[in-house]
């Protein structure tokens, strides 16, 4: 694998250890958005509040209400409203786990974070009916907890989301898809979730019209750094690193940055290989690894994560309007980190 | 077949008429909320556009629109606001062809309407995620033509529907659902959208509480009325009145009023025999028959009829506070001859 040079000399601190020192930050916070998501849960239906706990309390980072409220804190006001941002946290949460169940039923996917997915344990169907069900509940949260402009900033993102799932699946097997619509991609898929979760809490927490403008770019920039590294990720890195195994996307035959930078860079023979492959992305190791070393000689691990480290730094940058405090240096230092990931 | 009684004597007309009535009424705001459908439709995602249209424009009745439409007129208001009623109907349609969508992948169906089904032609992935965004628009959309009052209704109400939608498939095949379960279902799966629509049609014509009280009465009561006359030709009419086949619910396992009345009134020997055919539900005729001769043995078929007719005669009732107007009375009439149906 490639040497990868990390963006700052904080090496002593990974990813893991900043989330952390984030969520110890933002403890209380966390705590009501847990009890908020919890009671939520609770349905008529059994088996409804039985996934939705399988899933929301399967040990995710939390990373997106923790981008709410750190959002929300960032500004050093006072704000009169101290609940708004928990449930539009959890309003968050909640499209969030509707996406990763459709997605799991799309990608046939088996297991997430080490465990079965809910798909495996309960079936195709049911998981598509909560996921519509976590989804509905997250629009009834932000209805209670938002205002007119959340609201917005909350169903557009759902938009954008699902645009960019179905834009995804358009892209199959495509290796000739070009950059701008894989950014198109993992902006529906990870950024603007993270724009929105950052958006709304600094909006809950009064943020002026610059502020809220700093806090959506910050949203966006570091999500599409942070997916631009998971998929980097997905070829060159372990389960322990990913929460899925090496090779998923690959297999499943979605086309990411360093394939597609791969693709483009490589003669007509290579062309002719990478296209067979990706027809047929058995879980044959030897033509995973043909594929990684494509990537290596192109140097498009490197450039994918070139490309990480410019959304990085905008999203650093965009942060400089706000106090120097505690939660400013705590997300700056998440998205260092966040490109070193695949160390 | 038993003989069935009509609520009313107004042979003359049916329940189709009677939509052509109404629609002939609000002819020029359902051509604006068609407008705004085809809008809302348009993505940058071709393949999203190609499956909106294919579905939304498939022929549907429009009964949902109608009833926002009307309850909006019903009230002899003359309100500021032209144009919110439109929104807030496409929002309606939107969550309604989004719930479709769904539904044809759950159920696997193949056909609605005499047309392949969006899974059948583009398969269950992207039927998943073109619901998605269908269910994202609506909300894009109660957003800008809603009130936090009308937001509320709708984004509950969504989670009504996928409350009853995972109620359903968790009875799959249970032929010992009790009747209020099933009351439970059919509340999700029509009513509690028709009152929904009804409701946010009034509100934005002006609705005092105890008419928007009685609006989501109306919706309700109607709703429930129309889907058990539906579950009751699901055993004895034809795809002309239905859209879709004959036995298409019990073939799929699904349990409705009609078999849970014979299943309750059987003897052991006929309860046996249900269990056995429902559990292996072919396509044989015989096993089909031999089902409904025990609902008719039973009159499990009068009596769905009848408890459809009650919801009906409650859903008329609730419109006597409104001024006689064409909207009411063409209201009244589809109420009526939606419970004759199946003659």
């Amino acid at each position: 694998m490639a040497q990868i040079i990390p963006l700052h000399n904080n090496k002593e601190e990974n990813f893991n250890d900043c989330i952390k020192e984030l969520s110890e930050l933002c403890k209380e916070d966390l705590h009501s958005i847990n009890t908020l998501i919890l009671d939520k849960l609770e349905s008529s239906v059994p088996l409804i509040h039985e996934i939705g706990k399988y899933l929301i309390l399967s040990g995710g980072k939390r990373l997106r209400p923790l981008m709410t409220t750190s959002c929300y804190y960032i500004l050093n006001n006072d704000p009169a409203d101290k609940l708004n941002h928990i449930g539009l946290a959890a309003a968050v949460e909640f499209i969030h786990a509707a996406t990763l169940l459709h997605d799991d039923v799309v990608d046939l996917s088996k297991d997430r974070r080490g465990k079965l997915t809910s798909n495996e344990v309960w079936g195709n169907k049911t998981s598509v009916l909560v996921g519509d069900f976590l989804f509905s509940r997250s629009f009834q949260l932000m209805t209670k907890y938002g205002t007119m402009e959340t609201l917005k900033i909350l169903s557009d993102t759902s938009v954008i989301i699902s645009e960019g799932e179905v834009l995804e699946i358009s892209n199959d097997k495509n290796l000739e898809m070009n950059e701008d619509t894989y950014f198109q991609v993992i902006n529906g898929k990870t950024a603007s979730l993270f724009s929105a979760a950052c958006q709304v809490g600094g909006l809950s927490g009064g943020a002026r019209s610059n502020e809220h403008q700093a806090l959506k770019s910050f949203g966006t920039n570091f999500g599409m750094a942070f997916q631009l590294i998971d998929d980097a990720i997905d070829y060159f890195s372990n389960l322990q690193t990913m929460g899925k195994n090496v090779g998923d996307d690959f297999k499943e035959g979605k086309i990411t940055l360093p394939i597609i930078l791969a693709y483009g860079r490589s003669d007509k023979e290579e062309k002719e290989f990478l296209t067979k492959i990706v027809q047929k992305p058995s879980s044959d190791k030897k033509n995973f690894d043909s594929v990684k070393e494509l990537i290596i000689k192109y140097n498009c691990l490197e450039d994918t994560l070139t490309r990480a480290k410019h959304f990085a730094e905008v999203a650093i940058d965009s942060l400089s309007i706000f106090p120097d405090n505690q939660y400013k240096k705590s997300l700056i230092k998440l998205i260092e980190t966040s490109t070193q990931r695949i160390n």
